[in-house]
């Protein structure tokens, strides 16, 4: 586990260890020479979450290749919180957004669900896909939050793993505050973060259908939260909810990696 | 009070008060009129911090004029939580979305600060404030931000009241974790939020200088938080210290109007 963090960390899903070489796709090694301007014997960091983070010395680099040595693990695998963010889709400069700091607030998992109010009717995944990683690339993640495939809503909770809770963010009727919710989790031994699985669920701008939160409210592994007076846009309570979650339930109490001063 | 929200909320400075006429600007008459297509004897709902919210019948609607009706009021004016979010300008998008999002999530002020890390040099308030007045109308708040113009990291200190205290997003060094802290202030039953004034401050996209941060951790009102082992943007560390600051020790707890089902 080397010291300081490098500026450029890049996460590639192959497998990495100790002595080993890596070529880069067209695009990575494309971005490290023109874009960065790096160089034969400059060193970044290659990540993903079932190796850890590696140091790798750059060993060639040409137009639309590089070849990467590995020198030292920087950091071993470790687990994450198991939260999944459940969102109708919206515009995608909104969605853009939301991906990013979703990625930032650690969700393990992206799944936008159609309802009968959503108005966006195509989901660019690849799209989103790409933001999630850059953006892991940026927080120090150790994982890329998987982008699923849009469902609908009916579907997925005819599927719905019923060990995973759903936070369920209630644009109407009543609701007990997320922090009375939280901290109700939070004092039960077994609700540790790293072992039990939920989701973050929020509607379209419309909000849900009566019919949909009426399905939702019966389920037992659905918890409604309210968010406060203010009425908020799908994106800022996707957010809201997913910060505090960490806060209470998920790692918030750990430290950033390298930066205990 | 009436019952439902209407769609349109307006924003007004001026005082509201039964029975009045109101005359709007150029630039609302022609909202009215060209982008939402409202006619004569419609309704809308007007508000402010000072006389609550109002239902407003259109009297008359032309060109570039319109001269509303304040029928009944629809909404008290009420306390709003005393938390002003500090922040280091950050590129134009992003802030736009930082001020959005902070408005959603009720600070009261926003006040951007030059630190020695920043990279902007150059705040367009007026555009902040008019963000913030829109989202605003949105949200169903009663006040609007209000946007202050930048200042000198060292001259806000140095004029900073010390009853105010800041939730610091210290994005190195050690810190407790924002629940912790949080929790802490919320077991205190002087610490309602409607009472005890508070700030969160949050340093540019390159960190605070050390110096800065020695400074801050010397000051007794300030409190150091840890948001977790992900390395945030300034704005989702903004943003997620806000949104845990209005569920812990906020207005948190409290419904929408008009949306208790």
């Amino acid at each position: 586990m080397g010291g300081k963090p490098v500026a450029t960390r890049l996460y590639l899903p192959q497998s990495l260890g100790d002595g080993g070489t890596l070529g880069l796709d067209h695009q990575r090694a494309h971005y490290l020479r023109a874009v960065l301007r790096l160089k034969r014997g400059d060193h970044v960091a290659v990540f993903n979450a079932e190796d850890g983070e590696w140091d790798a010395e750059i060993e060639g680099l040409g137009k639309g290749w590089a070849s990467l040595a590995l020198t030292e693990r920087r950091r071993p695998p470790a687990p994450e919180p198991d939260v999944q963010l459940v969102f109708a889709p919206i515009k995608r400069a909104r969605l853009d957004f939301l991906v990013e700091k979703a990625t930032e607030l650690g969700a393990a998992k992206l799944q936008p669900v159609y309802t009968q109010h959503t108005d966006v009717s195509r989901v660019n995944t690849e799209r989103l896909a790409a933001n999630a990683r850059e953006a892991a690339e940026q927080c120090e993640r150790l994982s890329v939050p998987d982008v699923a495939e849009p469902v609908d809503f009916r579907a997925l909770l005819a599927t719905w793993p019923t060990e995973r809770r759903i936070l369920l963010c209630a644009e109407s009727g009543s609701a007990p505050p997320i922090a009375e919710v939280l901290a109700r989790h939070a004092a039960q031994p077994a609700a540790s973060a790293v072992t039990a699985p939920w989701a973050i669920m929020t509607g379209p701008e419309g909000g849900f259908h009566g019919s949909e939160l009426d399905a939702l409210r019966k389920l037992p592994f659905v918890a409604p939260v309210g968010l406060g007076p203010r009425v908020l846009r799908a994106d800022t309570a996707a957010l809201a909810a997913l910060a505090c979650w960490q806060a209470w339930l998920g790692d918030g109490r750990d430290d950033p990696p390298f930066r205990r001063s």
